[in-house]
């Protein structure tokens, strides 16, 4: 079964809109078992919208548009549509009345040029708009069924679970379920997290697994369908077994989460606390934190000291140690970490001191060069990154602080050599 | 002159994933007088693929892509372009060095699948990329140019504006400009703006003004157009004057900045510094400051007081001024911003605190109320922010920590009442 989706609006092309209808609806259909293959977004020309309208009823069985449906001289999708099928547009009575029902509801005249909204191609049958004053249209053109909707996302999504689905599970097109689960892991790149697991990628595997990478953390995410929601989910956990046993401690969370939640995750199950000292990352990691609700009990607190006057007020950091070492050492890392323990009182205290750049870098201690630095009751460690040196400065503050957040979650879990 | 684009990747046509390449793209081609007349988003299938590129350069004399360059086994944007040219893929020796320059500069092996970067369709040449391991390829196809970019946005970006722009200048593509330009304001509502521009964002009006608020910043975005930039700048000049002169005060920036680049630029200006402390924003603040480069002259550093252990420890706020008046007090948020200014030196404590919610609440301390600290030589002063109770956590730490930057620029510039 093959759909489509037509997003019509010059707004769109030209740039100044992002659509996010398109992303819905190839979200809700996948979940009927109608995966999109395209999605054309086009703008409000009408030979463009006729030959779109043509190509997709030619080569799928589902079409699904949005926009177009409005009152004014730039929504053609009704006419497009009859010209793409090969008839012309004839009143709808029911259109009509709804449309003079809305206004009335409103108490206010129906501008004349609404009535164009009530024109359909010959053939088709109206979908109800319950919400706004441009109905929807649902035809068969070729082998193709056509549905067009508004492009308002409000009205869009009401039309597609009310009008759309009982449609469509009526005609057959809508059985089988599509359900996806998303696994993420930190600490590998991603084409090592691929050779771990050619297995799983392979084309054609079942349930289908894809590899994506987003700032430093690498998703699996796993695909499966069934008759219903359950028994994808049921075909998709093997897969995820394997997924777990091979990566292990790498993997942070699932769906959204990421590193911080993953920290968070393993404070809470160990019921230890942290503290946070931050120079180059700038109160990026207690940000990442303190956006999780409820994370008093695990996080007391940090300090940003960018300053060296910083390190040494707020967290005891001796001003010789940074005049002997600089401010970017692994000695200076461990006694920020030794500091905000002590001073806030936790279990642990996780340290980041480096240069984000783009300036500050030297032949020495070049741009992306960063280290962490971890205390607990037993003393303190430091670790090395390179992170540059032609990463851009919010790409390193990042990358340190997931490496960071990453390094207590494996110390916190016991995972560290 | 027609363009179109190309975006592949199955989490988009799947909808686990929005694109917004593909707005940005548009966005910048319209600015080179290139408009996008289609794009076609699709997953990672082959056939899919090669029938896309087919059509596109059959019927565009320009043909973007964006991702499937990557070096995993669902990344087939070099092949399916050679087979829609009819042509082999053969290695790309500056390429394979590159990739192997960038591994090198990073300190890790390459891994042998990354050689795969290196091919590139017959007769093609390739697009650096100064970031990333994906080069992107530039060819022609019948009488069409086809560049294609990676899929990651910021790498895509970089490409687009460094390389393939001289490209498309050098090869006659690129003509009239259109160019933007927007001013962002802060602490007024989006309705309260436009009720002071109604002149301004009239329909018709040249050059084009309007108005669009994303959290809490409201901006301006005037665009105009012009046989070169100069000249489209030109012409945007009084308009920007005329909202420069009515708006004064409220102006944090242009382009992307916000209210966190007006702070520092006020800091900048006065030769002032200042230290923030943070309970309910958590790091926000310092994050944000910290993201601009070369603020460590005027940003010392600050606290995440989350605890009010931390807030006593740290800043040196009195536990039974905690206890009488609760964390969240104007006069807890007052000698947060004394302590935090005393302990780092600055010339400017700012602090927050409050409930982000989604709990913690009651009824006298309600979710989204927040109480900002000023402290300065001559003493503190405090304010109240109502931004609750139905707006979630992340957006009452961004909004209190706008108005808090925001409050400190206006007392920087000597207008506060």
């Amino acid at each position: 079964m093959r759909a489509e989706l037509l997003i019509v609006g010059s707004e769109l092309t030209s740039g100044e809109k992002l659509d996010t209808n398109g992303q819905w609806l190839c979200s809700r259909l996948a979940g009927l078992g109608l995966p999109v293959r395209f999605t054309t977004v086009l703008g409000d020309d009408l030979e463009d919208n006729i030959a779109a309208f043509r190509a997709a009823a030619g080569r799928s069985e589902l079409v699904v548009s949005s926009g177009g449906l409005g009152p004014t001289q730039d929504d053609l999708t009704r006419d497009a549509l009859a010209k793409a099928a090969g008839v012309g547009l004839v009143q709808d009575d029911e259109a009509l009345g709804m449309i003079e029902a809305l206004f009335a509801r409103r108490n206010r005249p129906m501008p004349d040029r609404n009535r164009i909204q009530a024109l359909i191609p010959e053939g088709a049958s109206i979908l109800p708009n319950p919400t706004g004053t441009a109905p929807g249209i649902w035809m068969k053109v070729d082998r193709a069924r056509v549905a067009c909707l508004p492009g308002v996302p409000r009205e869009l999504k009401a039309m597609f679970d009310q009008e759309l689905v009982p449609r469509l599970k009526a005609a057959g097109l809508a059985g089988r379920v599509v359900v996806g689960r998303t696994i993420n892991l930190f600490g590998l790149g991603e084409s090592e997290v691929e050779a771990r697991a050619p297995d799983l990628t392979a084309r054609g595997r079942v349930p289908e697994v894809g590899i994506t990478a987003s700032d430093g953390t690498i998703s699996f995410r796993i695909r499966a369908e069934g008759a219903d929601e359950a028994e994808a989910l049921a075909r998709i956990e093997p897969t995820a077994a394997i997924i777990y046993e091979r990566f292990a401690d790498l993997i942070v969370g699932e769906g959204t989460d990421d590193v911080a939640e993953g920290l968070v995750a393993a404070l809470r199950s160990t019921g230890k606390t942290i503290a946070v000292a931050e120079s180059c990352t700038g109160g990026l990691i207690a940000h990442r934190i303190t956006r999780i609700d409820g994370v008093s009990p695990v996080f007391p607190g940090g300090v940003v000291s960018y300053a060296n006057e910083a390190k040494s007020e707020l967290l005891g950091v001796p001003d010789d140690l940074i005049a002997a070492r600089g401010a970017v050492s692994p000695e200076v890392a461990e006694a920020m970490a030794e500091g905000v323990r002590r001073r806030l009182g936790a279990d642990l205290g996780l340290a980041v001191t480096g240069v984000a750049g783009p300036t500050g870098g030297s032949p020495e201690k070049p741009v992306g060069l960063v280290y962490l630095g971890l205390a607990d009751a037993s003393g303190a460690r430091s670790r090395r990154l390179e992170l540059g040196p032609e990463q851009p400065r919010t790409v390193i503050q990042s990358r340190a602080s997931k490496h960071a957040m990453n390094w207590a979650r494996l110390a916190l879990l016991g995972k560290l050599p």
